[in-house]
């Protein structure tokens, strides 16, 4: 008999259909990495750095120049951007009836490593702590444009993830808008907060551990589980334990350890699901409301072993095909 | 510059990003139809029809047996259903926590065609009317069951769209539940219509017909347009011009008519984009909320020619890479 299940900190419900149910076993990426370390025609690897825009940050061997080899991090600005720095966020109307704005905003791309045929479970660890350093300091350092109201860190790895670019990488893009999905979690956290004086994430994570069957990892201050209400057959969050509503709080310490949960948390997924094509999203509050009680930053890891189909689509309910419960447990026998 | 565009009747923002833009032309489907008018090894062929459920509705040959060869639509329970008819659609807390209930619904198969290797595209017009009247009389009785709150037809046309089945069909299901994301987009017409006192797909439509450039086809009734901010490229919504609030209310001479617009839109489709995979959704109403003034049924026809990556899941905004004007210009030259 199917179930459905109710998110919480969204309130979306979510079919779990044990009639269609596949094994963890089951799974498997589409394409293998690639075979060489260097790939002379990407842009990314090193040698080419004069095919990218020019960097906004690196972190590289002392003495090396700008926009040459030599570093092990690299920031540039997306060379076909979603969104560009130019204008103000104002909204017009369009023959009195659309609302339209320019399409202002940042968009970057965080080169991971110099290598080309790797990714995040197959780095060592400090590596890993590099990249989600680099994050915080992007961060930081878009947090400061008075213009930008959300800023996005995410991963796109593998084809049906959305990437056709091979070289581990991440993007950052900061928009000039609170998107509409970003606001209605945000009121149905607010509402939580309201009804039981308490941040919804913050009592997830209280009955996740109590319950144990869900969680994937935990360290001192961080813990990676898979929701009650999962959207698709292994998506995992990571959360802070304790309250912290915006990602730009986290310490460097704090940094590394989320890098280090994050990474034995990928590595399951990339050993126990064969290399599956996966997004990563961190979600933090928006950048003018960092100081609230109601909402928590998290990491979300979604692999993409499902397609989202027409019904999906017209109801915005997902169907699973892997009880959580199921899919942690199986996550948790593999090795990190 | 990319733009920003938001949906009136959702408020959802998307980006138009024209510095990534791409050709009209330079589409093209994953897969091509399948070789043969017959496959043995289907179960949706005909002469298999042992090897589904049994029948719950078919368009067949005067004297022929249900469950034989001798349809020309037939509809099935799904074999694997999200939802299953049983039991009753009470709420029930887990440890006081977590909010499950019984995965109760319907989940039927609409067999589209006796022919394994075609699409609606490519049917006569007679047989296109058919499948339309099969989903009206589908709606109309699953309506009766006061236990549904939705009824959501769908279409998923190849691998991205989240088949594997190759042989025409669509699916009907009926859920227990109004699921959260139509729940909103309900609100935000009634908002609208507390604003304007008028629908506002009432006043997409007036608009669209006033300005003409994303208008793909028009008949006495219905229109066929890409909407002002289209999540992806070559997003397409069918309406009927004037109010009409559930597709409950839909004449057999109104569903004849839509038929021949959607067939008509789906053939330029599919020779424009050269097969896409594509969803196909009838977005009506609530079954009990059928008779309001701020919502219109509609249907979208989402050709799945772009993934959706990490940023849409982390913001919920779609980036798109074809202008609306443009995609519908070029449509408007394919014949239909």
């Amino acid at each position: 008999m199917p179930e459905l299940r109710q998110n919480p900190s969204s309130k979306e419900w979510v079919i779990i259909a044990t009639e269609r149910a596949q094994r963890p076993t089951e799974f498997r990426g589409e394409e293998p990495l690639p075979e060489n370390e260097h790939d002379k025609s990407c842009p990314f690897c090193p040698g080419n750095e004069d095919k990218t825009p020019k960097e906004v940050l690196a972190y590289r061997t002392y003495g090396t120049k700008p926009n040459t080899s030599g570093w092990w991090i690299r920031i540039i600005p997306n060379k076909f951007p979603a969104l560009v720095l130019d204008g103000d966020p104002h909204r017009e109307k369009i023959d009195g009836f659309y609302r339209h704005m320019k399409g202002l905003g940042e968009h970057e791309v965080i080169i991971e490593s110099p290598k080309h045929n790797t990714t995040i479970a197959l780095m060592d660890d400090k590596q890993v702590e590099e990249i989600f350093l680099a994050y915080r300091e992007r961060y930081i350092t878009l947090s400061k444009d008075p213009r930008f109201e959300m800023i996005i860190i995410f991963k796109n790895h593998g084809r049906a993830a959305g990437t056709s670019v091979k070289h581990p990488h991440s993007q950052v893009i900061a928009t000039p808008i609170t998107p509409l999905h970003v606001r209605q979690r945000i009121e149905e956290a607010m509402r939580y907060f309201d009804d039981n004086g308490e941040c919804v994430y913050c009592a997830m994570i209280k009955k996740e551990i109590e319950m144990k069957d869900r969680i994937v990892l935990e360290t001192d201050n961080f813990i990676s589980f898979m929701p009650y209400a999962s959207r698709s057959p292994f998506e995992t969050w990571i959360l802070p334990k304790n309250h912290q509503t915006s990602f730009i709080y986290i310490t460097p310490e704090g940094t590394k350890e989320l890098a280090y949960i994050a990474k034995a948390t990928l590595k399951k997924i990339f050993v126990g699901l064969k290399n599956p094509d996966f997004n990563a999203i961190i979600y933090s509050s928006p950048v003018h409301e960092k100081d609230v009680e109601y909402y928590h930053w998290h990491m979300k890891i979604v692999p993409r072993v499902a397609a989202v189909a027409g019904f999906e689509m017209g109801s915005g309910m997902y169907i699973n095909t892997v009880i959580p419960e199921k899919a942690a447990e199986y996550l948790r026998t593999i090795e990190s």
